[in-house]
């Protein structure tokens, strides 16, 4: 019996189509709900109660195998048995009614709660800080840095000077200083402010809001197939690294980090070599900034490792790696002692996170680990490759680009053009498959990690039921 | 039988010593914590499975009379038995492990959350939009009046310009334009970057960070007791308002809105008239600002009204509210459709908002109402303000500047030096009793909505056994 057969016995064979998308019912509820929040970009309205492993059901009947999956954060299929025992749990009854202020007045469980999350860190880091979005998680990294960039500046020991203490109520340096972490062109990592200004995926994201002048460098854009075009994508890489190089002696202010995903996923699934990554990591250490791995999107076991990062083997790791989505609680880790600011109450807010979402994370850690989720994504992910690979040499406008080889079911291609991508997402959806879109013209796959051979099938043969109509 | 006796029939009728404080068992897990996570803010480790109602228990053995509450965040005393069933309930359950892309997948049950929340929603606002935290909810609020402000100036129905959506992409303007938010000295709304650009309390809370450029005014310094200096304070008044006509009129940058709190709490429960918030609602007014609120921690049911503002009766309503803390929800109401972006997909993240939280809150809101909670904090702040201004009379170099009247239980005042206060603090917990400061030489009361005269008595004998040995 495989594990999503354990879990969900009740689990059907193929979605269910109803009606049209969005069915009348949805249609009145989102109308209704618009009312009162923005309700524009609702796709369908959900019945979660009927939605079931690998399943979602709307309110009209509709039942959609789910490969977008509240986009790329259901970790283990919708009421999931193990983390509804999670949710009744006392503790995580006592962690919602009794929201504690973490750091003034942590719990006697909350140690248990952080080294739950810590026996999934990745490789090399043993700390960590919990905030409470991916944003947050990110602007949170940005605030280490920035503390550990002046700390190098000012000395360790040495105390805030009063110029510091002055100018800083003003906004102004040196107590607010000039600085920046430098990110990627199509990079996403939220939406806040200093997060939209790292962000650099599509105008929309960030329109209107005022920015930090922060850098971009350029992400690497391979040609594909990869095999038969490595000379030019080792010089691309090459490229980038020398951007990188440049903005980071010369940018007009100092740089304290610089901010990368894995994979760039937003803004189009972009991947890059373990050797861009390593170059990235060396080019921090020559120039006395960190490097912090973005995983909000990549990471807990999507691609076939808990943490993406792991498949460039990084020497050394990175300084701080953020998570969230399919983790259910956010935060960073992180494991060099001067990363924790040199005095208390900077690194704090009121709740320093949240302990209902970290006890979940927790059990999503242990049954990823206990059922070994991530190698089973990886078996998964090839062979849903293999066919989508057959498909893309019969239908080159529609399959184009195939990225996500040896990264499990972090699967994602391109279309001709973004209109021919958008039908196809809508057209999915009539025959009950709920798929998402990265970047203007391509399609992501971000099925859970209980997402089987089986379900695999069901996914193909909806993509060739719906390429046949064009 | 009150209201608070019905929740608890176990509460107890006082504190319980039993070690200092930190006592041994806190010390050590304190510092085995402190391995994985910043524990050095830590006061002791609370035991939330023995606490109850209005008092927290520690691993040692403490009990103590909790006029803190999380940082002015625990609304119904620990283990509320309503919250309890709500927290696990089906709903809940599912919030917890189904949790929805509210945007994008809205569940069946979501405009019910959301009207729940809007059931207690300030007078004259019926919208929101959902976050995660109190600095989350202010940069969403400054997301919708930036947005707002550049629609303004763009004109109804006009796409964004080529110029905008290339400079946005590279943190330039016109697409990431100069626009600013005009905010207060001593006031707290956030450590994230932009909220720490509004926030002026305390240099720690920015110390390091990058900072936008944005003005603060001044916010009123009364003289105390109130009655005694009516037209100085009114002309304090005067005077602040004409500095923030003249920021509004001078700043070098445009200022799309103007950011307040009811009673600046963390930079030392610093009060202003309902004359000057209106004469600040009518500034915003004739400069084409907006007004937001900011009700993190004045809001629900503390003041004695469910949100402080409304003791001013402003009009017209102010533009935006934001909210968390007691509410244990994140977000801001509105009511101007204008403020709902032209363009979906502008105010939107993964998630926006956290439903299992918002089930929460709706909860917190229907108790409030059903046992008319801010009244009775109204009732019981009005006799603890009277007890302890015959304190003050007797104490004065320990309880100066009383504040807090007609405000309910959200009293504080101010301590001759820094050091006393700092020394109060610490010796109110050797007598069982769990107090928070404001700014360097205040203490803020910040009880949950169940405090009542018995826990009022309690509290006063504790201040008095204090005072009584310095």
């Amino acid at each position: 019996m495989s594990v999503c057969e354990k879990y969900f016995p009740e689990e059907p064979a193929g979605p269910h189509t109803a009606s049209a998308v969005p069915g009348p019912q949805s249609q009145r509820a989102i109308q209704s709900l618009g009312q009162v929040f923005d309700s524009r970009p609702a796709y369908f309205v959900a019945d979660y109660t009927r939605s079931v492993g690998n399943y979602i059901a709307d309110v009209d009947g509709n039942l959609y195998l789910d490969v977008y999956a509240q986009i790329a954060s259901i970790p283990l299929g919708y009421n999931n048995p193990a983390l509804v025992a999670a949710a009744k749990s006392d503790r995580m009854v006592s962690a919602i009614v009794n929201r504690p202020a973490l750091g003034n007045f942590p719990g006697s469980d909350t140690e248990h709660i952080i080294r739950d999350l810590l026996k999934v860190a990745p490789q090399g880091q043993d700390k960590m800080w919990s905030g409470l979005s991916g944003a947050d998680a990110n602007e949170l990294a940005f605030k280490a840095a920035f503390m550990w960039y002046q700390l190098k500046r000012r000395g360790a020991g040495a105390a805030f000077s009063a110029h510091e203490t002055a100018s800083v109520m003003k906004n102004q340096a040196p107590g607010a200083p000039d600085l920046a972490i430098l990110s990627f062109q199509r990079a996403f990592h939220g939406r806040l402010f200093a997060s939209a200004s790292a962000t650099c995926s599509k105008p929309i994201h960030k329109m209107d809001l005022p920015a930090f002048n922060w850098p971009k460098a350029e992400f690497p854009a391979y040609k594909y197939p990869l095999e038969a075009h490595r000379d030019a994508n080792s010089r691309e890489d090459a490229r980038c690294l020398a951007i990188v190089d440049t903005l980071l002696k010369s940018w007009n202010v100092p740089i304290a980090a610089v901010l990368v995903e894995p994979i760039q996923s937003e803004g189009g699934d972009n991947h890059a070599s373990a050797a861009f990554f390593q170059g990235l990591r060396d080019l921090t250490l020559a120039h006395g900034a960190l490097l912090i791995v973005d995983e909000v999107q990549t990471g807990v076991g999507a691609t076939g490792k808990m943490w993406a990062h792991e498949h460039f083997d990084l020497e050394p790791k990175p300084d701080m790696v953020t998570f969230l989505k399919k983790f259910q609680s956010a935060g960073y880790y992180y494991h060099d002692p001067a990363l924790t600011p040199a005095q208390p109450y900077r690194q704090f807010n009121t709740w320093c996170g949240d302990p209902a979402r970290m006890i979940l994370a927790g059990a999503i850690g242990h049954e990823i680990v206990e059922h070994d989720l991530a190698k089973q994504a990886a078996r998964v992910g090839d062979y849903l490759y293999g066919k989508l690979a057959k498909m893309a040499d019969k239908y080159p406008d529609y399959l184009a680009d195939l990225r996500g080889k040896d990264r499990a079911t972090f699967i994602a291609w391109t279309f001709k053009t973004p209109q021919l991508r958008d039908r196809f997402l809508a057209d999915m959806k009539t025959v009950g498959i709920n798929i998402g879109g990265c970047a203007d013209d391509s399609v992501r796959l971000r099925p859970t990690l209980v997402f089987e051979e089986k379900h695999a099938d069901v996914l193909v043969a909806g993509i060739e039921k719906v390429l046949l109509g064009y």
